[in-house]
């Protein structure tokens, strides 16, 4: 593929990510208020993010490799799977896309009358943070753990999910529902990131909180990512 | 297969897509009122939805392609994947099965003592809406960005998913699970179209409002459907 | 296979169905009381029942086709699949391994102080209904045209993705998933059969009144299993 | 594989099955209190363990074959599909690396002000129990019954899913889902093990209490592992 069709399908992808992960959680987690079981909650909000990627994967998989995120954009590249020179386009795409994603999410949002954003509350337009921008109310040093822990593991997946030895073809089902699994855990304690494009994407629009908070979601986002990108080529190594 | 059995299979689909989705929507979403987390909720008639395409596109995909959709139909015609002149009957069989299915969801439904449809509520007969018939109260742009943006991804992940280098058999989840992650964004806006056919055949039952608003339950989905089987046809014209 | 292990695997599956799919809505649905979200709700009852039939058709479709259900032999064999002569020994077969799990699942249930069946209940001990046994409190009438119309689409999607054409080994998914649909849909109508052996199974344990309207759920499910597998055998006909 | 790679994947498997399962259910199952349906509750704790293991599955399934539990391995020896010689080395690297998932759970779940394990709680991080320890108030026969039961099934489940005439590339999906179907079944019992490593990984930080109840979680899934290999020996013996 030419590089300006794999960077327009990181970029339509990342949009995807951005707006169904962030727009299920914006306009639907607490539909009716706070108690109201109709709105999908952290349980469907953590179903949307993985879907994003499940979806996406399949439509854009054979075009850019579907990484969608810089964090496995880099991890991929530790791992020996994606090459160095392609690695700043593709953050750039992913970046914007899901910038143009927080915009549209917002003039969908805005169309709800006495809709505004509390940069001061967790997880303002599913902004991520920590301390008290943490759902949860978690510390910097447990939001830092978990977010480099659950990108490694998101990148022991992904690395894993698309050896040569793995079956062909079920690597979108792997890695969007780890996805989904990660957010199953970790939504109380950062909102959950593993993606530093989606956490820049909606901080821009969620004040300067969370804005003064996002260096945590590019360091441990990828660190995690380096880490894990190294083990599974160690784990992995002559599975071939 | 003949034309017949091909629009015999889109009826059907289209029946199942309609009896499904807004089936668990009349029925079990609210199950022992608002604030009952018995009832299966927004999430669950998220699942419901996708799990009427996935299922559907297994049993139907190769006897007529499984849209179950109109502006499935004409997006794939945008993107060079369907004959322009099987569009008509293909709309008119998808119209009639969802008809058919409201008809008999009402039969089954008015078996509940009390049963009523209340055409002035958001979400009556599970019908789509915006402004005082938006389930969240959001305005006629908002709804109609909405619904243009999630019908334009709907078909990019359709176009995707189907494209000759994606992996194959994997489509009807993809898509099917497409469906359920746009629900789980957009039901609090217009209680999710993104299909003419399913907006048309509860409208029909749902009284006057429903049916003034369906205007924008056509424009925008075909809109959206032409813009992502364009974007699409482009992004991934030389992956084959 | 030898007819042993088949009607081994009917038994076991079947057995499974039941334990999983009425041992999650006796166990599991409503946790904590009424009103408690902890509880999986119909939503996780629905997501059961599935699974049971998804996993069991991984474990059992290659030794006995993974019917688990006299309504699917019944709608198979209509539809051309499956050997008359076989019907008998698997409907035995399913009942059997219905009624050992339901037996088991009463000796776990037994095990929380307090545990009593109240016949006079709609759901007791899973149980299906119509009348003051529905969950919702639907008619007979509703209650007939809900379990004819869910086992006929049933068996569609069975004919389906089992046909020659689908794509190969995606079959448990589309049909475990069809289960779940038709949870999600009609848990309030009549609890939801389909399954004549699942319905015989509980019944037994669930007091006179269950005992009584078990006719419906062995008529309608096999009614719509016969329209179901006649309507697939001629839409998919020439589709080989 | 070397050996050594092996049993770095089962490690690492574990740690996934423990951080993930256990961790969305002390971090998120009850978020913002009983009664608040943001948190995810038992359904998405089921739903967490599963994919734990359906992505563990795609990952390392081609390096170490993915059992992530003692009782999976013994159940396979049973069934002859794994080395006797290979027994120990396993169920050493799967307890370890579920201890070092404990471990750091345990870390990320200390940075919310408050946070304490009262062991004298049924599910208290996590643990599994019987008795006053069961989160329903279940005695130790019939947690002792389901747990052998539950790991009968999934053994039985996992020995058909990759039996040689079960479609290649499914078995993690089947799996993995038979996992979260097993806790949508369970939880309210024992909490759901299945699982020696999971549950003595958790008991260790829970108190004397779960300690103390923990040989039932290795006696009871060892030996239905041992029923559910066996069981499935004979079913499936002459289907290759």
């Amino acid at each position: 593929m030419s590089m300006g069709k794999r960077l327009a399908a990181e970029f339509l992808g990342t949009f995807w990510l951005v707006l169904g992960g962030c727009g299920s959680a914006v306009l639907a987690a607490k539909f009716g208020g706070d108690g109201n079981p109709l709105g999908i909650g952290f349980h469907g909000v953590a179903l949307a993010f993985g879907l994003t990627v499940l979806t996406g994967a399949y439509a854009f998989g054979h075009v850019s490799g579907a990484h969608f995120n810089p964090a496995v954009s880099l991890g991929l590249w530790a791992g020996g799977r994606f090459a160095g020179k392609d690695l700043v386009p593709y953050v750039v795409a992913q970046v914007l896309g899901g910038i143009l994603a927080a915009f549209i999410l917002l003039q969908i949002a805005q169309g709800q009358a006495g809709f505004a954003i509390d940069g001061s509350q967790a997880g303002a337009f599913a902004s991520n943070g920590y301390g008290t921008l943490s759902p949860g109310g978690y510390g910097v040093a447990a939001a830092f753990l978990c977010e480099v822990v659950m990108t490694a593991m998101f990148l022991v997946v992904i690395m894993g999910a698309t050896h040569g030895k793995a079956p062909a073809g079920f690597a979108p089902i792997a890695i969007g529902l780890a996805l989904t699994l990660i957010h199953l855990i970790s939504i109380p304690v950062t909102n959950t990131s593993v993606n530093p494009a989606r956490s820049t994407a909606v901080a821009l629009f969620a004040g300067p909180g969370a804005i003064g908070q996002l260096w945590l979601f590019w360091v441990a986002p990828l660190l995690g990512a380096l880490i894990g990108g190294l083990a599974y080529k160690w784990v992995g190594s002559d599975a071939r």
